[in-house]
C-alpha cells in the first residue's frame, strides 16, 4: 500500500489550488517529491524559486508518467479532457484525483480510466476571488471541508490515500456522492457567484447614471460583490458542467427575491419581519462572526 | 459661529453607529463634551466606562437641551419620530443631524422643525453586521464616505459644521439630494441586504433536505451573505422608508437573474463567458482586493 510520504505526487495545473497544493505540501515535507506541470515557463520558475515543487515540467506526459498520485488543477472541462488524454500514461495503482468545483461530469470520465488508474473526485471548499500562483499560499486549504467522490471502483487502500493527502494539507475529508456534491455546492458557492454578478451588473446600470454610485459602495457592497471578481475560466467551466443545478437554484433563489418583493409591495410589516429575524438569526449561528 | 472644539455633542442611541461616533470624537479630543442618551442604563454604564462619553442619561429632553449638536442614532423610523419630540427642546442654533440609511423621509420631518433649528441628514457609508454597543469603535468612520443632504433652510455654516464633525471622526463628507442617496444607497446597501437574506432562505430549504450543506459553506457563502445577519430593526426601517427605490432595484436586479437563466438554459458559452468577464473586471477595478 502506498503512503503519502513514500509517494511523488505531481500537481497538473500551478495557479491558486494546484500552486497552494503543492505549497502545502512541500512546506509540511509531507510527500517524497512534488512535480509540477504547468503551462507556462514562468509558473514552473516561480513555483521552483518559492521551494514549491521539487521538478517542474511543460510536457504531461514526463510529469506524470512516474507519479503515484497526479492531481488534476485545471479548470473542470480541462480536468475532463485530461483525464482522458493521461489515462494510458499513469502507471498501474497511480491515484487520480482533480479539484473541480463539479464532480458528476467528472466522475463519468473517470469511470473510462485504464483498469490500473485508481480514481477519486475531490473538491476543496476554499478559495480566493485571485487566481494564479501569484496568489497561492501553503495556508490556503487549512481548516477548509474537502469533499471526496469515490467511484465503485476506488480500492478502499486508495480513498484513504486521497484522505490522507487531504488531511496533509490541513483540511477535513467528506465523503459525497458526485450529485449530493453537486447540489449543495451549487447552493453555497455558485448561486453565490450568480448572485454576485447579477448584483455588480444592476449597480453597473445605476452607475451608468449617476457614477457617484461607486463613492458609497462600502463593506456591505464589497463582501456581498466579492465573488463576481472570481476566475472566469474557472466559473464558467464550473457553470457550464452543472447547468441544471444552476438553473434549479437559480429559479429557488428567484422565488424567495419575489417573496421580498411581495412584502415591500403590501408594505407587510409583520412579513418583513418574519423573514428578517429568520434570516439573521440563521446567518448569525453559522459563522463566528 | 459654532466650532465643533467649543460644541457639546448629544449623541441619541449608544448602539453600534453611535456609540462608535462618541467614541472617535472623544478619542480624538474633537469636541467639548460628548453626551449619550440611550434607553438601557448597561450602555450608559459601559461608554462612561471605555471613556466614550463625558455624561450619559436615560433621559432624552436632559440630554439634548443645551446640547451644540445633536445626533441621532436609532433605526430610521424611531429617528423620524425623535425629530418631531426633541424639536421644541433643543436650543436656538442646534446643529441637528442624523445617521439614517435613507434620508427622504427624514428630511421632510426635518423639515417641520422650530426655525432656530439647523438640520441636516447624514447617512455614514460604513457599518458591520454586528449591532450594539459591544461592536462599536473609534476606527468605525475612518476613511467612509459619508453622505450629508442638507435642507433648503439649514445655513451655510451648520453644514460646514456637519462637514468638520464627519471629518473630525475620519470620514469623507459628500453632499447629495435625499432622492438621489435613497437610489444610490439603495443599489449598494439596501438590495445587497436582499440577495444575501434571499440567498440564506435558499440555503435553507436546501439545508431541510440535506444537512450537510453547512459543512460546505465557505468564505465566499460567508461573504455573500454576511448582510443577511444585519439588524433587523435598522434593516426593517430602511426597507419600509424606501420601498419604492427598493422595489425597483429588486426588479432590475431579478432582471439580470433571467439573463443568467436563460443564457444557462440556452447553454450559451459566449453569453455566459461575456457576461462573466464584464463583472469580473469591473468589481476587480472597484476595490483593492
Amino acid at each position: 500500500m502506498t503512503s503519502l510520504s513514500n509517494s511523488r505526487v505531481a500537481v497538473v495545473g500551478l495557479g491558486l489550488m494546484g500552486g497552494s497544493m503543492a505549497a502545502a505540501l512541500k512546506s509540511g515535507d509531507r510527500c517524497a517529491e512534488v512535480w509540477g506541470i504547468a503551462r507556462r515557463g514562468w509558473s514552473i520558475h516561480e513555483a521552483l524559486r518559492r521551494g514549491w515543487i521539487d521538478h517542474g515540467t511543460l510536457d504531461l506526459r514526463q510529469g506524470v508518467k512516474g507519479a503515484d498520485i497526479v492531481v488534476l488543477a485545471t479548470p473542470v472541462r480541462t480536468i475532463i479532457l485530461l483525464i482522458d488524454r493521461i489515462g494510458p500514461w499513469l502507471r498501474e495503482g497511480c491515484l487520480l484525483m482533480d479539484l473541480g468545483s463539479t464532480k458528476q461530469q467528472v466522475i463519468v470520465a473517470m469511470e473510462d480510466l485504464p483498469p490500473g488508474v485508481e480514481p477519486v473526485g475531490g473538491h476543496p471548499m476554499c478559495g480566493k476571488e485571485l487566481s494564479g500562483l501569484e496568489a497561492a499560499e501553503p495556508s490556503l486549504y487549512e481548516g477548509a471541508t474537502f469533499v471526496l467522490t469515490p467511484l465503485q471502483r476506488t480500492s478502499p487502500d486508495s480513498l484513504a490515500l486521497a484522505q490522507e493527502l487531504v488531511r496533509a494539507v490541513g483540511a477535513h475529508p467528506l465523503v459525497l456522492e458526485p450529485r449530493q456534491h453537486d447540489w449543495l455546492a451549487t447552493a453555497v458557492s455558485h448561486l453565490p457567484y450568480c448572485l454576485a454578478a447579477a448584483l455588480v451588473q444592476t449597480a453597473e446600470e445605476v452607475a451608468a447614471e449617476d457614477d457617484q454610485l461607486w463613492e458609497l459602495a462600502a463593506s456591505g457592497f464589497r463582501d456581498t460583490s466579492r465573488l463576481a471578481a472570481s476566475d472566469v475560466p474557472m466559473m464558467r467551466d464550473i457553470l457550464l458542467t452543472n447547468q441544471e443545478a444552476m438553473a434549479d437554484l437559480l429559479r429557488r433563489f428567484r422565488g424567495h427575491i419575489d417573496r421580498w418583493l411581495a412584502a415591500l409591495e403590501a408594505d407587510d410589516e409583520s412579513e418583513l419581519e418574519r423573514m428578517m429575524r429568520a434570516v439573521s438569526s440563521r446567518r448569525r449561528g453559522l459563522f463566528h462572526l
